[in-house]
């Protein structure tokens, strides 16, 4: 079977995940809301945990790709290594002296010692002698290349849609690397170059304008149907390119775009809602009863977009595009605080390993027990140091290659 | 043995504690920045690593009370509810018909939910009926009275400085009632109302002005030294009264002021400082190294205060005040990155059981390892949660009674 | 005729301001915001606005009072001189050397200079030898007694409601000393001590708890009826305590509370709303229509207070209480743009001389020219300097004999 | 005479600004932080001080370009409607149907309409009817095309230094259109397009990576040295591109990199440092004293940069560079809190007309006095509303013609 993701809930074979590392090391106090990222990680902690993660989706017989490794892989090859100098090492981004020492440096170190700094990023401490200007005239804890500790969440540079892929162009300048890395995994990696398949949006040394997309925001839900929230991160703009260029391929029938409040804890959609089994959600539904949905259809002319509000609710327009008589809907648990903070801690970001299979945080013992309850198969893992990231399990995987719903 | 603490690592025999509970179960992503806390925590596991923490004072004969124990205890007497209706209940706090309802019920509750609900808070849903004009007019998710997720940082609000106690008016105006619940135990609860002692400052209805000082910059290090940080908590007016006080009684011949800069990371000078052991400090040498020390002793006239700066190290002023040769000193672990990271994580905030035993949380694994190598018997306790609100071993407790150095 | 405001329009006879002066000139950009003061002003400029300001009220025959001379005034005699010592220098609010220091100065200095410096600040560079450990130990910037300039906005620290006054407990600490300044004046000053009247809330030395009005919300509209702005500075408790206060003195017969959004913007009652004649105000639709209203009369027993919501607008509601056939509404104008920038502005911050007959900023040349076309005689004053300091003709005004409506 | 500016004090003979306008109305308290602008401004009043600023400049013979009248000029050409179609109006900015009705404005609109839009920032209320899933998705005050009201601040976007010019890459995105402006007028406008001169830095469609510089950082001070400050908004990797260019071409042999502190109030090394004579500098002493400077120079290579840290003040760096005995100082007049004020206000952010005479804002009356006394004459402006965006007369021009030192 090819690359495609297909549904959010059918049969998950493979998922490209990233365990933390240098980058989580490397943040502290002062730099921590810089990097955007909340909170400061028990790194060795942190990495147990990632792994008992992963643990359970190769349980499941779910093949467990390391994004680190990939690129690490990718970078065996000597085209990558120039597509990287000319994309991440050049002298725009770290200087002309900065350039020539980190393209020597490139070019002489093992593939996974510079995947690793190109993720975990590049300090003073890290090379041998001074790299010129930048070096001279930046206060000492400037980094050369900045930390990537957001590469944890998967989910967010690249999606899948159906059989083909986006490379975001994110809102954050401070991400901007992150898609970068993927794009050369994408481009370069021999499982991803054995294949064809179509970018609908990003990449390819384009000015993207205001196109802006986080994965977070993107669920292909199925039977020809994706939904996009648009908020923080995801903007209109992007959303009509990737529905024309699904209509375009023929990959896709209908994008469901749901206006999202611009809020920290509500920043992509996969925040307040996710499929749980093929007619059932969890959601907070202090926000999605609130929100606008729109539903994005081909028109008659070629490239035509046909936009519609949608007069019922979130779920109501889920059910009616998954062709499903209604779908159940398990809203966070608790009281007016409780459910606040179940919400916050990603008790709604649950990541799918086949119907009425989801990987969930510990924590959230309330919302878990409502699903239960409801049918729905939770593993816990535990998420003390990972959730401090803002991030579930939904956040953390980015599904390659997942069945469509029956 | 009297009530009084005369040193920062004698024998430790008596210490009051607060479990997390209620005022936590109500911390939002919302509300947690006007209640001055960092986090959210998972209550129940919070819970279980205080439960923890606690079970390792005791195993080491340290008496452990706990603070809403102590409340309640004092509440079963009639004398304390005319106090706390006064103070914390009154109209001026509550309002007129919010006052009547809440006296009401503090009269017919069973002591030990009054003491639940005053450190908890009092909720809309809390409240049989509308309690007047506070809740009509004011957004549904506003409380009656304010939950109190800092007064699990049971050093803040009072502190024994050898033989008396200061009750702390703290600086941010959120903390007053975690000053005021202490001091209705202070003088209601038969345990110390069997004792007399001085209060050098705080409570008995007074304007403390611009006297501001929370425990966590107070460290009564012994031979008639106490230690304490001025910055972002803590002003000076506050440090000269407290040393009149203590030269008055004799129960002390030198304060050693310390400045420290303003800033949340370093908020109170144990997040920067503790003893070990009677000779060994473990300290953030990012800030100590800058810190500036003045001392304080008594001069000729009755009520003078002779204030010279020190020329040399803090580490230098405590030795020379405790009469060690030396003072050792084991810095945060790590590097540039590390430090901060540990120092964040509470690293260098300790409480001494005795010379040279101290509890730490298992994450700093740099720190607890250096103190370890040098010979300091480090107790760890897990704090995912507990860390998450800001504050170590030595943040979480209040020494009652506690040996001077031999 | 005694003091007393018996309106929002009838004729004004005396009235009370402050000139800007030396704590403008201490405003800095670092310091602005820990001021409470949003920008940074031309003193000189600033000064020769509010002399043109005064002078259009002198020429309509009002009397005005110069706090800071009022305060010199009050400070001829010993007994106020001592007041202050007390409760502005005393050792907890600037340690115990700068107290001894400061009350030396106190009585030696000329009340004109010591008025000047209580309103101004006082900076390490006006005290001759260091004061203690607090310049030790303090950031060079620090001051001992800090600049007011807020002071400008009279409307504030104190408001007459009909013949009494409330000394406001204000919201922010930094704004204390305002009230207390008014307060000296008004116990010791001649003109004030001549008279007998009752203080509805405030001052006395009395922790007032939650109990916090600024002068900003509360406009005693005449015919019986006070209304009060509940937001970011005026709390409901306070709002009924003035209540009850009013009809047990049998001074007014009803209270309009009116709330308000918590927003900088909208930060009391007349940003949004004043009066321009018995039956006409200006309001700034986008919070106004929005606002919820509650009425508060005296009930059966002898402190009962009936609270009840207004059905209708609170134009509607203002009508009713003044018994006019209806308000007269002028809203600010402009687009969508347009109103809010004139509201910020202050086109809607008008204080009235006598009935039709307001002052306001020449800035808001729409929301001016529509009160004009609506028959208001609207005098203009610059505001290029007053203005950046976000209170009009009416923040900066306490009247302290206005006549009834007719 | 060619275009080219060979100093910042010779006589100069063409200037390009723009008079406040659409884009300042659109100003609220709400839009203005995301709009990058301080407050918010009376505009007809801001027109008059700006008039009467370009009154000034032309009295001396010095022909005043206003930017927004060359931008229609060029928008007279079909080509040029085709380039703002394609790089700010293409679908990627505003979306696929918001693209369609933008275009068919563009094609029949007059160009002085487009010119105003397109620094005035397409509101809801400009387009017909509405433009697609932007206009449906977005909160009702969102703008199809921002206002742009740093435009007045025309030295950032583009600077002329030595016989070339550099399309500036600014830092904050919102700013980036109006680097898109400048380029199309440079590109298309016929005076420029007359004339044949090397742009050294940006524009052209490519991805300028971390190579970020703003006009106000850029000072050619002549003798073949330019001054570039590094902090807030520009960076070291974009002074050593702009310095490889220079030197490549042969129109400069050094530059001056000044490292300023990332601070609002300094954002750009003309806040705190310009020349008002051959041998004569105003500045402030606060940022200027502890600034580092480094100079570059070509190397023997082809390419080579030569980076040496110099070892002496600025004014000293200067002066070595101009070939004087020694820069005079006239430093920001006041005491700690008036120098800081007058910064502030664009004390010494002055631009020369010729050598010894300078346009300055009135309010700084201490600074411009000093000045005087040094025997610089001072043109005065009025700035009680150009002023509050925080950029004086250096700010608001940037100069297209001026001659070299003699």
């Amino acid at each position: 079977m090819a690359l495609g993701v297909y549904s959010e809930v059918g049969r998950l074979h493979k998922v490209m995940v990233h365990r933390p590392g240098l980058e989580h090391a490397r943040l502290t106090p002062a730099n921590a809301a810089d990097l955007l990222f909340d909170d400061v990680l028990w790194v060795a902690e942190a990495q147990r945990e990632h792994d008992a993660f992963c643990g359970h989706l190769r349980d499941r017989g779910i093949e467990v790709f390391e994004a680190q490794t990939l690129l690490a892989e990718a970078l065996a090859l000597p085209e990558t290594k120039d597509w990287v100098a000319a994309h991440m090492l050049n002298e725009r981004e770290v200087g002309i002296e900065g350039s020539v020492r980190a393209c020597q440096w490139l070019e002489q170190a093992a593939p996974a010692e510079v995947a690793e700094f190109l993720i975990g990023g590049i300090a003073r401490a890290d090379v041998q002698r001074e790299a010129g200007l930048e070096w001279l005239a930046e206060d000492p804890t400037t980094m050369l290349l900045p930390p990537l500790p957001n590469f944890l969440f998967q989910r967010d540079p690249s999606c899948w849609i159906f059989d083909g892929v986006t490379i975001n162009p994110m809102t954050k300048p401070a991400r901007k690397p992150e898609s970068l890395i993927v794009e050369a995994v994408y481009t370069f990696h021999p499982m991803f170059a054995a294949e064809r398949f179509p970018v609908w949006l990003g990449g390819d040394d384009q000015d993207w304008g205001q196109c802006h997309v986080e994965g977070g925001d993107v669920q292909p839900i199925g039977n020809g149907t994706v939904m996009i929230g648009m908020g923080e991160r995801t903007t209109p703009q992007a959303v009509q390119i990737i529905a024309r260029a699904l209509f375009r391929a023929g990959s896709a029938r209908q994008v469901l775009a749901v206006r999202l409040p611009k809020s920290r804890s509500y920043m992509h959609l996969d925040t307040v809602i996710t499929m749980c089994d093929r007619d059932l959600v969890t959601l907070f539904p202090n926000v999605v009863d609130h929100a606008r949905t729109w539903t994005i259809r081909p028109g008659d002319g070629a490239d035509d977009l046909v936009v519609e509000e949608f007069a019922g609710s979130l779920p109501e327009a889920m059910a009616k595009a998954l062709d499903v008589p209604r779908m159940r809907v398990v809203p966070t648990a608790g009281d007016r605080f409780g459910t606040e903070r179940e919400q916050w801690d990603d008790g709604n970001n649950l990541v799918a390993l086949e119907p009425g299979v989801v990987v969930a945080y510990e924590r959230n013992t309330g919302t878990n027990t409502a699903l239960r309850k409801a049918g729905v198969e939770v593993i816990t893992i535990r998420g003390f140091e990972l959730g401090r990231g803002r991030g579930g399990s939904h956040c953390m995987t980015c599904p390659l290659e997942r069945e469509p719903l029956a």
